[in-house]
């Protein structure tokens, strides 16, 4: 993307990507069959809780102006209209934290004010909402998303780092909460006796501590050893959904002996209570604000765009990060003017607006990575049986599945076709190389040399299914929930804060500011075993003496912004804070640090995303009746154990070779490395399997190669560009 | 050991073993200096926990005849007088639960019958204990202990887990409990309304899988990746108490706002509180009881004492199994005959007698081998980081280290000379192998080429720090628990609930009898990770069918040994039943099993223990001031994750040759054996430590050897056997 300031010109660009794979966006999801639903019900839980929370706090700074219902009500119409209008469908939206801020803001404003009040305070907030919108539309229009490669890795990441506090701060007061008297309630109540809020106050910890264990227990359940291949599956898809019945379930055990508030349950109006509509018609009220106030309405307004521009902006930009591999465009100026649309839509109607969300979108990038990798895999493992069964030569049958990957290809025109296909290539030649050396490429082959289910999950690179699908259905689903309140009102408060304090966790792994930080706090001498797993580039090739400065002034940075949200009015505006960031990177740290370290430390550093090329076959792809048999704990590593740069499994086996390394390599090497570096380079043998995925393989090297932008996939993607 | 019945021939030759490394157990203990304290704190716990436990139980079922006190004191003088006088100092001792049923039922019986009544209970049971002790004299005299090789695993397991069992039995029943109003009590208190005691019902909740919970964390705490050496090294040594007195802390956190029975605590008298003596001079008593009962006594000491002969023998033994490769003599027949005196000692000053306890025993030799690992890891490290400021070659390297290495082997003149000295051969063999293809082996090495830690935790085989100190100390401990009982008295019973069942999981690795329940619920597809893992032979001769068959019969019996022990009173004699299956392993099982597959499923069967040979040379042992940089989570593999048959890690790096493995493997081979079974031998080549610890290792194969007789340590140990 460059930085053109045209008029237009990024919505136009946006709009030529994406319509070329509209078509592609719904039946690549309508292919996937049932299991879109795995990705689908995670985000959903990840979207609607903390909106039904929010809405719960909406409701008591507001005095019932605004309550969960308008918090659903306005996240699933935007999550609906931008799954099918939106240029990005990765992207999901939901009424955040900040907007409750500014809301509360804004209601303290009005009700002050003897010509607002409460009765005109959403007819207020509407005009609010104009202004943003018209601001929203400039900035689009004027192209102010094309700045958004300035907000480098050290940006999103700390804005990521500090969401994922706002939420464990969240939970950790929630649990205090349980302890106390709610402001809400009758103090006089039997609940609220001393000995019955501390059994409150113990059983929430009993469980939001259950929720919090199992979930991430569950997420995990695909390298479970114990159980069939379909419950470890089932689980690790829909686990927490489940969880968070199971629980609520325990929370039933003790009723017959406890007063009925205990535990504490979600408090919301049902949707056909009294009142619950009032706010629809606001638009007639909006005549009776004065005109002075309609006029500094466009002060909140300018407060609320930026922040929406960054929000939207980033949340955007960490659901596409580069590590994904992604094949379809970006839409940022186009999703921007829809914003501006949706947020007009939700004042002139009198509910929150809602803006792109973290970290649930990256979670749904994540969720559909998983997805994709699971109907590759079951159809490259059915090719490969296939031809196994027909007695095929091994080169045969790279042949085969190489027809069959190319099928599951995206199809664009769009893309530069002579970029050639990606593809299995290095695992051919090396394991061509090894049945070679045991007799003859053209002899048949069978699974005791070519382990299919192994060499498959070695073989696939990182992509990630994109539709519209699973955020339509999200969306939709939310909407029901306004329905099934009654249902919802049956969670227990605490089980949302261990709920809380599970999505704070969730979001962390594959941030490399976080892993950063955990590198700081590891003991030297266990600095080789960072070496042993999937890490970032930078730890090889940054002296860990920079590494700890850089990430100590990351943190103080984070600290400070922290800070700033405590801070009553000014807090809204932390995402200024954020923004502050890209002069500071541009013009402060290169003083300080070396522009290589610098690079290396904020990878996406004024660097374009490379669109990996389509391939233009006919595609097919095969989905719901694949059977989940065998899915290996890789892909709990792209869920959840993925540093920083996604995995490239394409070629676990080649022979690689490179420099000496660098002399002030950080650590204590890994003993096989140290070896090697006396012998100028490092070799690694074939041997079968040993080094896919244990220790001191060579993953190391090809990770770097990877973030050096030398994608193992495709060596030529680095000329191609987005424009 | 043969099975000789000639009266006192058991005796002599236990007496003749252990009096030759007596003065050695002292020295030894004292060398390893202020690192002794890690497995004396760590059993002082695992022992004193359980006897005031029962101490409390003991207090309830007898009005207050014997309380804690009476336990504790049992507890630690016994222990105290065997830890000197005892033959295998490995043995510890203490009131165990069959004890506390056995006194139950006397007591029961006792206060029914108006000559003997509450008052002379104690000098009955006195008399009880006086026969006790003639029958375990006369026991231990006629070699009644020749017969244990007949406990075999299969026996010593299978009791194992039902201790195991008990003791989490005990941690739910007192967990739910907490949620009652306990008998002693008095129900109008205000802690025992509904509202507290719902509240402490959870806080004990929270209390009880807090502890459970970082306990089981800390003990893993040297592989860390966080944290300095020492802090892992204190934590993995210290941490269950550490977590005691943690969580007993934070049972304090909200004492202002509840009422002061809240947690529940441990409940004892003050050994100074007035009558907490009085059962000291019982011996004055014991003149007053009717004739009848004293000889009616000797009814329960039959069933004692085949209680305490088999208990105390198989604590023995599972303390002595193979895997831990112990270097002096058992003395079944000398420790069986000091119980008796003991028991006698016991009965006459009024307090229940002390027998070998499950699981603490093994869980001590467990500790020690530990010890002895860091203890022998510092000496070589040391030695060949002196070696290599030297510009030793690699030749002079192993000769230091081998010197080193023998130095720290205990002396002994009793053992054969002739059997060659053990040591670190194989590792010389294979480094020196890929010295010679880099250069020459004259060449002064560096640590490029020679990683000093990683290499010598490959180098050390398991071995036990066997000295008296560390039991003599546990022992007093326990006896100054009896002066610190207002200190104990401040835990929470809910912190010793989870206790009781993190010693139950606690017990469970190393149990081949629960790893083969566990691949039971393996998943077929995921059988080849067990075979990653260090894994017992069984696992790879025996086809899964057998081992299936063969785990369902032991669990089925194990269950109805669980089962008895909820029936009242016959519930005491459930070590019969586990008697009984010496007569199922020699007669019936041969009938549904291959003999083969039965040697390798119950692996000890009949098979002496081999005594490894001892060096003659001069001894010297560095310890204390010895500093914790770098302990490898091969501590933790020892402590750990042993599975069954424990580590023979002398040998990683062999080139291995073994014939096409057996036809009806059990599972799915991992994929480089299944690759290299076609070619009909595992030929690992020499890689720099690319096998050492990483998954497809050839360990398996080793481990299978070593299993089958031949340790690698030292092939020729098989034609030695101990007399």
């Amino acid at each position: 993307m460059e930085e053109t300031f045209v008029p237009f010109e990024g919505i136009k660009n946006d709009l030529r990507g994406r319509l070329m794979c509209y078509k592609q966006d719904w039946t690549g999801g309508f292919r996937a069959g049932l299991r879109i639903l795995a990705p689908t019900t995670y985000i959903f839980f990840a979207s609607a809780i903390p909106v039904i929370s929010f809405g719960e706090q909406l409701e008591r700074n507001t005095d019932g102006v605004l309550t969960a219902v308008q918090t659903l009500a306005s996240t699933s119409v935007c999550g609906i209209i931008h799954s099918i209008l939106g240029g990005q469908p990765l992207l999901i939206l939901g009424v955040a934290e900040p907007t409750v801020i500014m809301y509360t803001f804004m209601f303290n404003f009005a009700k002050e004010r003897p010509d607002l009040g409460r009765n005109l305070f959403l007819a207020w907030s509407g005009w609010v909402c104009v202004w943003t919108a018209l601001l929203l539309f400039l900035m689009s229009i004027l192209g102010a998303c094309s700045i958004i490669n300035r907000f480098t890795r050290i940006a999103g990441e700390l804005f990521g780092l500090l969401i994922a506090m706002l939420f464990m701060q969240q939970a950790i007061k929630g649990l205090v909460d349980e302890f106390r008297i709610p402001q809400r309630e009758n103090p006089k109540s039997i609940e609220f006796i001393p000995s019955w809020r501390f059994a409150n106050g113990m059983f929430a910890l009993v469980l939001s501590f259950g929720l919090l264990f199992t979930a991430l227990r569950s997420r995990k359940a695909r390298s479970w050893r114990y159980g069939s291949g379909w419950i470890r599956s089932l689980l690790a898809d829909y686990g927490v959904p489940l969880m968070v019945l199971v629980w609520t379930g325990v929370s039933y055990i003790p009723a017959g002996n406890v007063p009925h508030g205990i535990p504490r349950r979600l408090f919301s109006p049902n949707p056909w209570s009294p009142g619950a509509y009032e706010n629809w018609t606001v638009v007639k009220d909006m005549i009776h604000v004065p005109i002075f106030y309609i006029i500094g309405a466009f002060i909140p307004a300018t407060m609320i765009a930026v922040l929406y521009y960054f929000d939207h902006s980033v949340a955007s930009q960490l659901s596409q990060q580069k590590e994904f591999n992604l094949r379809k465009p970006s839409s940022y100026h186009y999703d921007l003017l829809l914003l501006g649309f949706l947020t007009l839509m939700c004042g002139l109607i009198g509910i929150p607006p809602s803006n792109g969300v973290i970290p649930q979108s990256p979670m749904h990038t994540k969720s559909l990575a998983t997805l994709k990798h699971q109907l590759l895999r079951n159809r490259l493992v059915s090719t490969a049986r296939k031809s196994i069964g027909k007695n095929a030569s091994l080169g045969q049958l790279y042949g085969n599945m190489q027809e069959a990957y190319h099928q599951m290809q995206t199809p664009l025109v769009y893309q530069d076709p002579s970029a050639g296909v990606p593809g299995l290539k290095e695992l051919k030649d090396s394991t061509i190389q090894a049945a070679t050396s045991m007799g003859s490429i053209d002899a048949p082959v069978d699974e005791t040399i070519f382990d299919v289910e192994k060499e498959i999950d070695d073989l696939l690179p990182v992509e990630v299914k994109e539709q519209r699908l699973s955020n339509l259905l999200q969306s939709t689903m939310v909407g029901a929930c306004v329905a099934a309140m009654p249902f919802l009102k049956k969670i227990p408060t605490s089980v949302l804060w261990g709920y809380f304090a599970f999505m704070a966790i969730e979001s962390l792994p594959g941030n490399q500011f976080w892993e950063r930080i955990l590198l700081l706090f590891t003991a030297p001498s266990r600095r080789f075993k960072v070496l042993e797993d999937y890490h970032a580039a930078f730890v090889e090739t940054v002296p860990f003496k920079t590494i700890a400065t850089f990430t100590i002034f990351q943190t103080v940075y984070l600290l400070i912004c922290f800070g700033l949200t405590w801070v009553p009015i000014a807090g809204v505006m932390f995402p200024m804070m954020i923004m502050l960031l890209i002069p500071v990177r541009q013009y402060f740290l290169p003083r300080f640090f070396k522009g290589a370290h610098l690079q290396e430390l904020d990878a996406a550093a004024y660097e374009e995303q490379p669109a990996l090329p389509y391939n233009l076959a006919a595609q097919s792809e095969f989905g719901g009746g694949a059977s989940g048999i065998g899915e290996g704990e890789i892909l709990d590593d792209v869920i959840t154990r993925s540093r920083g740069e996604f995995r490239h499994t394409s070629s676990p086996k080649i022979t690689s070779s490179t420099p000496t390394p660098n002399k002030d390599l950080i650590m204590h090497q890994s003993p096989s490395l140290s070896f090697n570096s006396r012998m100028g380079e490092v070799t690694t043998e074939y041997s079968p399997r040993s080094g896919a995925r244990g220790p001191y393989s060579p993953k190391s090297r090809e990770m770097k190669q990877s973030t050096l932008g030398k994608s193992p996939l495709n060596p030529e993607s680095k000329q191609q560009e987005r424009h």
